[in-house]
């Protein structure tokens, strides 16, 4: 039993009424660019435009400043849309411009296209809000304001908090180079640093009395590295020394520290791997009488696909088609890729999904969905919500083919696409489709073979102990 | 032949006439505490006192802008004097205390006393060089203005400039804990650079891709641990990373750096056990797909001993006896041992001499010279003058037993004890002792075995190459 | 075209005729197991046999004492099929039994079933023959006597020497667990020595001029365990210490030697991984002050599957179906599963096809082709033949499902099932059907991109080496 | 208080009376020569001279069948002389050839002298029985028969027994290429194996299925290496890798083994490093999840110098003077050099002793004490009886200066000198001068600071254990 009330056309119709005014949110966040939990003014700004709206809003959410919920409606599903809106160190670029040029040095920049996808998300969950409100139907909005994507898993603390436990469904989105539904899961993260203590010495004079926390980084790392031998091809382990014990090579090394990344594509063989980590530091110390504390500082979940959800998303994109883009996008993404781009990173870009696409500056279609689930070799937030409930996400082509994230190059392209459209279309299926809602929630259970999500941040962690170790 | 109008007593009675100028700028260059190759005010106050005392001054020698000598006198033999000046960094203490209390957080201290280094050998140098005009006497004074003893190597670069090379016999002290003539030789020692570069790429998504510098970095560790099992229990080598590539660990590394140590009791070792490091270090470029170059930034000879300078300057130090302390010097290095010195910082300051000594405050003898020549662990750049010119070094008690070196516990101790006299006196035996200059000299040949000195710092490598890395 | 006269039931009919002549030959060289390259016996019985049917010998090819050709007919296209028949080391077993018992302790033993390997892929020829023969339709018929499979690639010394140039197709079986098309390919391999070479010393007397040949093993290891976050998840990099320098520790130790196997999915990137290897193996002997020799033993080719074979002998073995076994080998079977094999090795037995076979006792069915194609972790000489002519495998139940290769429990189970008439079909589809033999060809050109098969072992690498090696 | 009646000249004579017997007794011993605990020939010849000799036999002490303690008088001190007689593995030599030629290929060799050092000792303590027997002094001479000195510490296992308690002193001699009394003292010795086991798997299938044993191996190596920097310098750490879990790439090493040497010039430090050692192993074990397992196999303590009874042997040996040699002895040693013997040999057999020795053949002379106590890196289990009795030793030239211990070069001389008389008048020294053992004993309790000897192999450890391990 389909409610036509909310069809593909309404959402579209009521996306296209609003879109300037989201367009310019986008444009005044990425104007300011803020890192992880410092998101003070994108937080202010949305929640503004959102309680004009007439949305409620729940500031301060899952022990985080910059963390918020905006919820519209009653009863019905309630249908989950996120919202990321933080930027990355050091990437301030000049907008639209095709070369390296700060805007301040050292300064933020928008170097994933969050500025973007906070308020492509907003837009969607006011556009559906506007349906359900016009065609007086029942049903609950709500907006997540999730802080801390690049470092600090702001979602994950939420869905420590409950935050998303009574969703029918989530929904996001992510700007890309091309239009596609995701289907791939991600790679669960744990984070962690190694922290080891031993005792100073003079270096030459007298070598024996010391014992160097920097052997045992060196040896913890060592060991790590035969390990990869026996652990499974598709996990993933790496480190970075973060603090060496000092610049002085005739003393030896008190303290010294690194920083791990664990992650596979299932939650508890990170886990168990972690735990093999974390023997191999004990070992390390043991073999220079240091010792070692962990702390771990952040963690997330692999994503969890629903075929069910893509399924319908990928309806929705097809009917709706690409982004439109003008002759000057055109013109301007040519322009970059000439002169910014090498060949290898327009491959890189394309490769995923189809070599055709090399040719191309800006994506002029949809892909289609593959037949085979893949991992993508990264790691998401995201992947916490998907244990809870049914999510999806979809691409939208807003930047130049072969633009590497994370690079000025990102940052110089400001657009807003349409295509976010087929997010707030799939949430109003949502709404319209019990029986979608119903396949949806089966699927989730089939694939996290009835598991219930467990936080895989350690309970004493909070977004504090992340923000005072970025200090 | 010797000549008695420069006798003990003699030297003595004009140390004691100006001892108190000397002390006076002592304490103002303790006041303001200037880091290696930045000695500019310790500089100018030492030139304006020895100019006053008709010295002709070279500035600048060297090639660097600390660096000068200050020349009295003509013919005769030349006997130089050499002074050392600078500070630590962040050792700034106030001075008398008997507890920790930086002056500023952060700023430089003369934790090595070496204000009271450079103003004893400027006031040894003057004296010398009142007696000789007082009595008529032929002979040249010079004082070397040394700098950046503690990191930089300064005579290392004066010795290069061959400013030591026409001298008959060179004469240093040290402040120490107790009053002793030192016979132990050093370490000649090589510091240089390792840095590695490679590709970086994302850690999780494409590790084959990257090349990691860091892992250039820990196997050269590894290999050089290795090497350690055969090279010759006396050489040591240490080594602090001082770049890891960064603090993320999703990227693998494009550059990372250490810096090594090598010593040896003989250079020609160090070298060789160089050379070794060296082939490490292309190994584990080899070993990683990554690119690595050296750069030697430092490097100092062995002090090469000579008795017959030490058995003269031992009997001078006999005769005059030890400095003399008041009540209120014991009573405050008293209070200081117990509040700020550990039993074990106490046994290992008086171990190398007399454990008799553990149960006094400030020493009140002079010691016997040791049956056995040792080898300190340790490094100091008088050790190139030594492998050009006959050379010999006092200690004197200037601070209380237990004092740690480089500490705040040495920085607040400001005294200026009379037994430079020793310096002084011991330059006026070479004066009037044609003998004693040449049976060092021909010690000298022996002990290098006919050996001309070279620099073991690269022809390419300036001080300034120096200053550029400490920045 | 096709020529019905060589229909499956005729080719059945010619394989049951004769099946028991070949049970009773697998029988005697079960009986009598011969390691790689030692296959004299086995070779002389298979003669015999293959001469008295017609077929011309020609024995010692490709440099082998115990490889041989046996061709029969001539005229239209040639069709090869590859036989099996060395044994592993230290397997005797006593047949049909359910306990471990060896007939003589250390003896080799048939662990991998190339007895059946053999006889069954002769009984496949001459049937053919028989069949050609009877239709009086022109056809060439070769048998290929492989000799150390299991170690030294006797067929890649054949690919070398040209034997399979000539062929329209190749066909293999293997005994298995299952009955199934093979679809998998494997991975290219590359064996070989590292042997490093230093100088010996007393250990605690005089460690400094010893340079550890062991040291230089153990540093390789390090850095090949370095280099496995960089290098590609689906290669493989594993070795074995083969010679330590000896027992004693007080010896620095002059030589010591390690062999490495490296393989990956493609031949040209396991060559490129060993250059990265070599490479190790030099920084190792850079850091060491050793030398370091490299010998390549042994090298393999991946198997380029074949689809349009793998779809002719599937729907051969379709209608044939599994071959019988009657009550008695159900209740062997059913024996061996409960007192020698674990939970654990019978899933892993299944665990690639399907996991409800894991509560059968015998495979009574033919496993579907699978959608996608997969990559087996291992290594086989049908890789090289696989490269110059279109080439498949078939997989026949012989032994109970749980059966780890390479054990006793293998050995004994020794019945020969009559479903090589799978291979001996195909074989005919190919001399019935030029349009196959096309089709296979074409797709043989597109898998490799048109490269023409270079062999992987050095040319100065003969079988000698590899059994001197053996030695 | 002397006694004249044992004076040097009176047992000079008892022992040349009966020096051909001894002779004859070395030469068989030579001819058959038995490895450690093996010795079963030597002990038996050597029982019967002495039971002709009215020596009371106590077999097989100390749980070793090759030990035995002959006894003669009573009363008065009880001296004891101390003889070896063990032969090393593969060094058989036809005797009296300047070139390496075995009697049987593998067979074992007296490739130490050991022949010669059983022998001399048993005419030393004869000599000493006829003398006191011939003048009437009361008086124990007590003969121990040692066996595995080169493997195995036959004396520590006597020692533990406490056969040494009772003695006023103990004397050794140890044939050599100078005269000399020994004053080095030399390391305390641990030696353990590590055994490591983990999971076998397919290195290239399941991988990460195996915890390799040979990683555990390789990381407690690299943990070992990383200690040597902050170990004392004049201790020894060294391995051999005993077992590598086999010559097969493709399996995951299940065990693997390494046998190590711990050694320091105090036992007490030897067993603190080797404490650290053992943690290496465990945490090497942690990192590669596998077990590990320790046995102390071997120990022994470190020699305990005597000076007192330096001097007194010293004296002796003075006056006896060097041993003589013929024409035919020096033209054959003549010989040796030049045909057998390297420069860098000739050199290394004289360096510690006296360079103007290098252009000698044989020594003609004796060594003067050396003015400083030097550590010999080498380990011998008279160590253990030095700390509970004062212990003394002295080298006869016996050998051609240059000739390396442990050769076929050593075993080509198979001559008796007469030089162990100074052992023998040392002995009797003791008899006849009662404040020599005071003296002796009193420095004894100083050296070892009155700690009482604890033997440093553990309790449950037997010879057995050893014999069992080099089977």
């Amino acid at each position: 039993m389909h409610n036509d009330r909310l069809s593909l056309d309404v959402i579209a119709r009521h996306v296209d009424a609003k879109a300037g005014d989201y367009c310019a949110l986008s444009d005044r966040i990425w104007a300011v660019p803020e890192l992880a939990f410092e998101e003070y003014r994108a937080v202010v700004e949305q929640i503004a435009m959102l309680e004009r709206e007439g949305f409620r809003i729940t500031p301060k959410v899952g022990g985080m400043a910059t963390a918020f919920v905006a919820e519209w409606g009653s009863g019905g599903p309630v249908v989950g849309i996120l919202g990321e809106f933080d930027a990355l160190p050091d990437l301030a670029q000049v907008s639209g411009l095709a070369e390296h040029k700060p805007t301040v040095t050292g300064a933020p920049g928008h170097g994933c296209g969050h500025n973007l996808l906070g308020a492509g998300s907003a837009l969607a969950a006011v556009a559906l809000k506007d349906a359900l409100e016009a065609e007086g139907i029942a049903g609950t909005v709500r907006y997540y304001g999730c802080p801390a994507e690049e470092s600090g898993s702001g979602k994950t603390f939420m869905a420590r908090a409950g935050l998303f436990d009574d969703l029918a469904a989530a929904f996001c989105w992510h700007p890309s180079v091309v239009n596609e539904v995701q289907t791939t899961s991600s790679l669960a993260c744990i984070q962690a640093y190694f922290r080891f203590r031993g005792r100073a010495a003079h270096a030459a004079a007298a070598p024996h009395v010391g014992r160097s926390a920097l052997d045992a980084v060196e040896l913890m790392n060592v060991g790590v590295n035969y390990m990869r031998e026996h652990m499974p091809s598709d996990a993933r382990v790496h480190y970075a020394i973060t603090n060496t014990g000092g610049d002085a090579p005739n003393v030896v090394q008190a303290y010294a520290e690194s920083l791990y990344l664990v992650r596979s594509p299932h939650l508890p063989d990170a886990e168990r791997l972690f735990e093999r980590v974390k023997k191999i530091a004990e070992g390390a110390a043991l073999m220079t009488e240091t010792s070692v504390s962990v702390q771990i500082t952040d963690a997330t979940s692999n994503v969890v696909p629903n075929k069910a959800l893509q399924e319908a998303m990928y309806e929705n994109m097809r009917r709706l088609g690409p982004p439109a883009f003008d002759e000057s996008d055109v013109a301007f993404a040519e322009k970059l890729q000439k002169s910014a781009m090498t060949e290898e990173e327009i491959l890189a870009s394309v490769k995923p999904h189809d070599l055709s696409l090399k040719t191309k500056v800006l994506h002029d279609g949809v892909l289609a969905m593959p037949a085979r689930e893949e991992v993508m070799m990264g790691t998401t937030d995201v992947g916490d919500v998907s244990w809870i409930v049914p999510t999806v996400q979809c691409h939208t082509a807003c930047f130049a083919i072969g633009t590497p994230f994370h690079t000025w190059q990102l940052v110089t392209q400001g657009n807003l696409p349409a295509a976010h459209k087929a997010m707030a279309a799939t949430a109003a299926d949502v709404l319209r489709n019990p029986d979608l809602v119903a396949r949806a929630k089966v699927e989730l259970r089939e694939r996290t073979g009835g598991r219930a999500y467990r936080c895989p941040i350690p309970d004493d962690v909070t977004p504090d102990d992340l923000r005072a170790k970025a200090a």
